[in-house]
């Protein structure tokens, strides 16, 4: 622990920090992260002090989500999870921890990303990174080897946090996969079905779905010349190729990674290359690339996805692109990311978000990514036997910015209740006959509120209407007690009209039917 | 790291204590626990052998939810949901994981089941213990001071499982808590209507609400001639009744705290009092209780909460029980706990839950439990302001057991999709008109799947049905394509009809109305 004068300096330079940033009127978000560090340096002191100041933050990198992004993340998990059921998905969950063993030698150098939990005595845990991998150690301890299912759940990644621009490190993923032995590119095929779906179900603006498969790269990279050893550090360089220029990706691998030129630049004409099934048709008389079996095998089935995605009628989305590589190890044949070709409100690059499978960095706009792997339940099996897999991940935290953005700048109100009606009263001493009003209602399954309150003013009454979106208010009063009556207003309007308490809840259900 | 001998012989050990189970024909359950552990030793070795023993297996006290758990689990949040929402709730979420600081004094001796985050640099990290907790945290960071919001979620606590028994380290809670400052006990009265709803709708049998108050206990205490000092110790030993003898609760006041046996004895009588209304009139009579301001502010209230009940229509189920103390300290008015009182199928010793807060052993039998926590936010508020809360958490994985056991025990099947159609075909090469058909339903909003293969047998595909209880099949072979008709099989009654085309979409609707 430091000492204390050390502490103090340290007070004192965060305190002008923030300070600087307050005068330059920085973004709230940005002095909130600051003015924490300068809480936490106090705080250190503070226990010296025996006066303990106590930090009133949520861990680095994770957020709570107030009950406006809660209805946001509702509606957009009910998209979601309504289109997975449409496909037929079961659905399975695991716990969030998981035997450090288990997540081990599956990420590569991105493993110093995983949250440990102490050793307090007993197994070594951590927390899960993605979903991928306890799902693929879920269908080896069940023996399991038919299964569609979604899982929609948090992971954590201790990853540089810009929460800014939507990165976490606790943050959801949205998987969908299927696992089976089956015909060749049906599941895949639905995979960009579902895609295709949600993406235009969420309304976020125009995109595109590269394709590509592994065997076309791997076959690619042999016919140029690229030596075997080469191939996973030539993948990542071409998986660059969104963000960087051919100039600069050729640079790397020349200069980097110590490939020819004249290796490099035929490799550039090939990842130049876009089109539909009638580029897999080319590709598939192409004199060099047709050489490698791997590549035919490839391009045979890049031709038979489309022909199934015709079939789908989702082709005006859909490219295949040789110059997306998708940076992760296991992916064993078609790979695939969607990206929002419009920039939105603001657009935020997105949080990292791996595939079906793993972590890969992907393009500013990526909204969705995947691919087949049919590896990895067989390291998971004693016997090594393995189960095909091919799934999809959602970039959800990246849906919810932008959706939050689209509530912000829209005129209409988020609700985050769905009240229906609110019992109300002008009077005093109807407590009672309020709460008595507001059971009927509760058990014939009206969503009611009353105020907790003697003797609430009607204006205040009504103002929580009015903040909250509650479209009906059921005033009593002792005049309609004696008639027996609700006088039922539409908030909206200011319109009031009679209604006979027997036939309250009907007329409460016609006016607020959805 | 131990060394290659001492693995060994641990190993030796290990396996033999496996091959006692067996032999004993132990459980499955706890054979699976100790070969876990085998295997665990074996990897440890493994690594020195180069060949490496991948131990397939859950953490500790965690377990998967598979599809049907998962059916269950969606069937049992809705139910609970729709209450929350028909009452008004929002709903927030907060991170798994809380600094440590923010969880430290709020547990007492239960702090040791903390699960911490390995210190990898960076703040020190605890997974969170309950809700209630992260609630009253981010009421006071948000400087809110009303709020009615519910959270389910998952929480952590290195308690020592039995799962058979539905403990575990992992699993959910499901709060529903009131904060604001409003007149005296309409929330409270607000919270058991929402226990009553949600048990009698669960159909978990027949129940009991047992309500009592913290400042009626206090008072009690008082007025028998408890020292001040052993208030809490005494209450948790009163706590004790639902599943010790009077007598052995009052050998331990008297044996073990020091209490004198006519105090244990004035004690006696008044827990072993029921009653509603008429019981709290009656005690503000009492010529010794009486005496105590406190008992007589808790009686007042009780006395008003039972009015409150009555309009609410739910004290047939209710009862003022002063037996009733409930073991966490941070309640400070009214408490409650809801118990069932058939025993269901084989019914299992509950989750420990903790109330509306925090952590105390709960009844057999006890599914809900909570009560009012007037001071817990102001723990947090750097100026200590505090937020009146009262709230409620349902022992939901108790109840997911029940359910289980009750969803095992029914002839019906549990559903773990909720598609509507499947189709198929009968004849060869018609794989791509069935793509076509099932893209049709899709997007017209019909959960539809089917079979990824060339030329599926017709038999497997009604059999796909039969097994996961799709009610429809969508039949199309030469000569139905030639008509521009499906044949519309009904699964259950193998009626078959054939339907055009164009109807398709609504007759499937129509048939599978819920």
């Amino acid at each position: 622990m430091a000492d204390k004068a050390e502490i103090q300096e340290a007070i004192k330079t965060q305190g002008e920090v923030v300070r600087k940033l307050k005068a330059e009127k920085a973004s709230k978000e940005q002095i909130d992260e600051e003015v924490a560090k300068l809480l936490e340096l106090k705080a250190q002191l503070g226990g010296d002090d025996g006066k303990h100041v106590f930090v009133l933050k949520t861990a680095k990198g994770t957020r709570d989500y107030n009950p406006k992004q809660m209805a946001i993340r509702e509606k957009v998990f009910n998209t979601i999870i309504s289109c997975f059921k449409r496909h037929g998905a079961e659905t399975i969950d695991t716990p969030v921890f998981e035997l450090k063993e288990t997540l081990t030698g599956k990420y590569g150098e991105d493993s110093k990303l995983i949250y440990d939990l102490k050793d307090q005595g007993g197994e070594l845990l951590s927390l899960r990174y993605d979903l991928t991998v306890p799902f693929a150690r879920y269908l080896a301890m069940n023996k399991i080897t038919n299964i569609k299912r979604y899982h929609i759940a948090k992971v954590y990644r201790r990853d540089n946090p810009a929460m800014t621009r939507g990165r976490y490190r606790e943050f959801y993923q949205c998987d969908f996969d299927i696992a089976g032995q089956y015909d060749p590119m049906i599941p895949d095929a639905e995979c960009l079905k579902i895609v295709h779906e949600i993406l235009s179900e969420l309304e976020l603006g125009d995109f595109r779905i590269k394709v590509n498969d592994r065997r076309i790269l791997d076959g690619m990279f042999a016919v140029c010349g690229v030596p075997d050893e080469k191939f996973r550090t030539i993948c990542s360089t071409v998986d660059k190729l969104d963000k960087m220029s051919w100039e600069d990706v050729k640079n790397e691998m020349v200069n980097e990674k110590g490939l020819a030129p004249e290796v490099a630049d035929q490799i550039g004409e090939y990842v130049s290359m876009q089109g539909g099934m009638e580029l897999a048709e080319k590709l598939l008389q192409d004199p060099k690339l047709s050489q490698s079996k791997q590549a035919c095998a490839g391009l045979t089935d890049m031709r038979q996805l489309f022909s199934f995605l015709q079939l789908f009628r989702v082709t005006d989305k859909v490219v295949f692109d040789l110059s997306l590589a998708r940076g992760l190890d296991y992916y064993t044949g078609v790979i695939y990311e969607a990206v929002l070709t419009q920039s939105g409100p603001a657009p935020a690059p997105p949080q990292q978000q791996n595939g079906a499978a793993g972590e890969e960095s992907v393009s500013v706009g990526s909204v969705a990514g995947g691919g087949r792997y049919d590896g990895l339940v067989g390291m998971f099996d004693p016997k090594g036997r393995k189960v095909p897999c091919v799934g999809v991940s959602i970039g959800i935290e990246r849906v919810f910015s932008i959706m939050e953005q689209k509530a912000e700048a829209s005129a209409e109100k988020v609700r985050t209740t769905e009240t229906q009606v609110m019992v109300a009263s002008a009077q005093k001493n109807l407590l009672e006959e309020r709460l008595k009003l507001t059971a009927d209602l509760w058990d014939a399954g009206i969503k009611a509120e009353v105020m907790y309150k003697k003797n609430p003013k009607l204006l205040s009454q009504l103002q929580h209407c009015e903040d909250t979106g509650i479209p009906l208010v059921a005033i009593i009063g002792e005049q309609e007690l004696r008639d027996g009556v609700v006088k039922l207003r539409t908030v909206a309007s200011r319109e009031e009209v009679d209604v006979s308490r027997a036939e309250l809840v009907e007329e409460i259900k016609k006016r607020t039917f959805q």
